[in-house]
């Protein structure tokens, strides 16, 4: 009798012990919650806030991207003004947009804002004025995708910036990235599609880990507008410069074979390239992308919370989550790995810095060299060896990650970007002492923003008055009006029967 | 009955197994003969062969060193003379004996053949003659060592190479990094020494992991010869230039602070520094040094040979045995990591191709501009610039592991030597124009060595003529009076009774 009342204990505790273990271990509760759409989402759906309600934990580490808290090595100082801190650039950037005003970047949340705050796009107050065309939207907004959808992708290249103020008013977000029926990663913007047809290659082919990078490279590469495509006049179409690969010399040759030029310089009168960021070709070059890691492994590790894994979509720097990006791989201290970084990046700004101020110093000696009468026969080979050395300057800077997504590729090309405008240089010399000025050129004062903007006939003050009005008069009514047209036309999102 | 004989059976047959299994695993008996001396090592003993004798493997897999077969990126076109393959190298050391003769580096067994063989050191006749020191000999034979010990420091480096020509016969081995008693790693040569102390550090302080590096610094390092070194003039006493660091900035500083030139160039009248091969240095500066590897971990790694594990001392490229070397810690295939080496070297190449060939340039316009009658006080910034880029530009290719060893800090200093460089021939095309002559400076054939040899005044033939007979007539003798002095004096090595 004993025994059998042992028995029966024994049985119930192994019971209750069975129903604790699977109440742990279990997270199928969890995962209905986070994985079971609350809402249908029709169409193209720019609001991050719909997606939200299916995908809360995704949305809520996305909305971080508002976060700017995390300083690299560059911006202890708490600069954002990059003009301020190099004013050589102005020169560099003397008669293009970016010699008004560039600053570091910030997270996806605040494109649209970013994009209408700065000088770069001027202040215009009517729809069709300004100076930039549509095609500017192109990587701010999850409207575009739907804006592209609507009327079309050569009509949507084919406005002025300033006409789609009010269709524009959402950032960058998750109908960039991901298809609402099955949440697959999908190319949503036509020109990185386009660019692979034009290598031969189909973007559909990508593997899910590749397209973990694919999705950034629809934005985070070096592209430019096509103004003279055949059947597509009148349209700034944007184009990634690939077809001859991927290097810095390969799209040097792109463009010099088509006679493209961004600009053309005012001082120097060279026709100039600007390198957009072009991240993921650098960062195709270095040995992450070597061993296989995508964009998404350390700029969106796998987090886990609640019992639940996903992707941490707080997109950003790395280095202020060293822990859960490069820890998977890497067994180092955490202060070592961010010294590793920083160290790759004071050696290529060491090189980059002093070319900087090379090629701001060629643009004045060539501006004399003009006055003084020199021939376009005496200049061309000048100029061609000072559009070669900028692009590569610029492709090495404007892409952020370089220095540490391919160090040496891009130290590689800082070395080739100081060997032309050293030539550009020592052609200067000779053409000047020709003209009968043998000395070194009178400089402005290379280390003053203000100075270098006047000099290169830029009225700061009347922009900085026009834009202050712009944001204050234009920008609310654009959103004003969005939002309007939002109310009115967006589908209402139905909710699921669960 | 018949359980009491199947348990018999199973006792026999379990003792016999155990018999087997003993005779496989255990190595006591190779242990024994691996590691039991069977010779009594008397002093300093230049001989690997006596060392041999007690240490067979580590003495076989050292005597692959004459091995040559492995050949490296720059090395599949068989070639073996630099300076054909990169003629303009001879302009670059104009009036330094690399001009005459420059030879891709072969193992550790040819120290003494290579040495007397390169036209660089002449072709003394006799005891005295010749134009380099005895300091040459450091770091090539055990036999100095030897003599340090029997005639002291300062004095074996106050002589002529000649006059040790019969002293110095058994190349780099055994006694240059092990103590016969102990076996441990061991420095042997007093630049080492005393440069830790300039830095205020004791080499005796260093670990097993650190002496695993640091034997080969003994060598493998920058060094020069001080020849005014108070209390020891009329020495050419070998230093490393390390008191204010080891990155090429602290030791051109160094350089230039003590007014230091390893000769002046004829073309350019520069005070030149010859990089020697820094390449413990530039290790030091990159991953591998970082994560605590030292040079032996991949260019002498373990070894498993009849169950002996050993440290294979086939020192060469790691390239050619990595699955021994990077599959230690790497887990890629081997052409991947292969291919990840050549990517390194043929980037840095690049540079340093295009650096050498605009420092070459810079000697000869600057030997126009003395032509024409510049002043020391035009002259003075430019020399300054061509010995600091060269500087710059040898540091990086004299140590010839740099582009792995220490990839992005070896192009940042390329970096660095272009932009000096360009200064220097920006400044020339000035002081030229001033002079009367504002035109690209005539250059000599580039791509010729022979008559760039010629140009810079060599008489090649004579030089190669006088080696052949210096080879068949001198070099003989030295060796012939060598292992005579060696069977007289050297102490018969005593077999150990084990």
């Amino acid at each position: 009798m004993k025994n059998w009342i042992i028995f029966l204990l024994t049985v119930i505790a192994v019971f209750l012990l069975a129903l604790l273990a699977n109440s742990i271990i279990d997270r199928k509760a969890e995962a209905r919650f986070a994985y079971q759409p609350q809402v249908e989402i029709e169409g193209i759906e720019p609001r991050d806030s719909v997606w939200g309600l299916n995908y809360p934990r995704q949305y809520q580490s996305y909305r971080k991207t508002a976060d700017t808290t995390f300083r690299g090595l560059y911006s202890t100082s708490g600069f954002a003004d990059v003009l301020d801190d190099q004013p050589e650039l102005v020169i560099l950037w003397a008669g293009y947009a970016f010699s008004k005003d560039y600053n570091q970047p910030r997270g996806h949340s605040h494109a649209i804002t970013d994009i209408v705050s700065t000088a770069r796009v001027g202040s215009p107050w009517k729809e069709g004025e300004g100076p930039m065309p549509s095609t500017c939207w192109t990587c701010k907004s999850t409207d575009v995708p739907r804006l592209m959808d609507e009327i079309g992708v050569t009509e949507f290249y084919s406005e002025k910036f300033s006409d789609f103020g009010s269709e524009i008013i959402n950032p960058i977000g998750c109908a960039d990235c991901h298809d609402p029926k099955t949440m697959n990663l999908t190319i949503t913007r036509p020109a990185l599609v386009e660019a692979f047809e034009a290598m031969g290659k189909n973007v559909d082919d990508a593997s899910h880990q590749e397209m973990r990078s694919l999705v950034c490279a629809q934005c985070h590469v070096e592209y430019y507008f096509d103004k003279n495509l055949p059947g597509k006049e009148g349209a700034a179409y944007l184009k990634f410069p690939w077809e001859d690969g991927l290097t810095v010399e390969a799209m040097e040759e792109y463009y010099d074979n088509v006679d493209f030029a961004d600009w053309v310089h005012p001082l120097s009168k060279t026709k100039m390239l600007k390198a957009q960021h072009p991240d993921y070709e650098i960062f195709s070059m270095g040995v992450h992308a070597k061993r296989g890691v995508s964009c998404a492994d350390c700029h969106m590790p796998y987090k886990t919370e609640g019992g639940q894994k996903f992707t941490d979509h707080h997109i950003g720097s790395p280095l202020a989550n060293v822990e859960s990006s490069c820890f998977v791989c890497h067994r180092e201290s955490k202060d070592d790995l961010i010294t590793d970084v920083y160290e790759r990046q004071r050696k290529i700004k060491e090189g980059t810095g002093y070319l900087q101020k090379q090629i701001a110093k060629a643009h004045i000696e060539a501006k004399k060299a003009w006055d003084l009468g020199a021939t376009e026969e005496q200049m061309a080979d000048i100029l061609l060896n000072i559009r070669h050395a900028q692009w590569r300057w610029d492709f090495s800077v404007a892409s952020h990650g370089a220095a540490f997504h391919a160090p040496l590729e891009t130290s590689r090309i800082v070395s080739s970007g100081t060997g032309k405008i050293q030539e550009a240089r020592i052609k200067l010399a000779r053409v000047l002492a020709d003209l009968g000025h043998n000395e070194p050129v009178e400089l402005p004062d290379l280390n003053n923003k203000e100075v270098l903007q006047e000099y290169i006939g830029l009225d700061m003050p009347a922009e900085v008055e026009n834009k202050k009005r712009f944001l204050e008069e234009v920008v609310p009514r654009w959103l004003k009006e969005g939002r309007e047209r939002e109310a009115a036309n967006l589908p209402v999102t139905s909710v699921r029967n669960n």
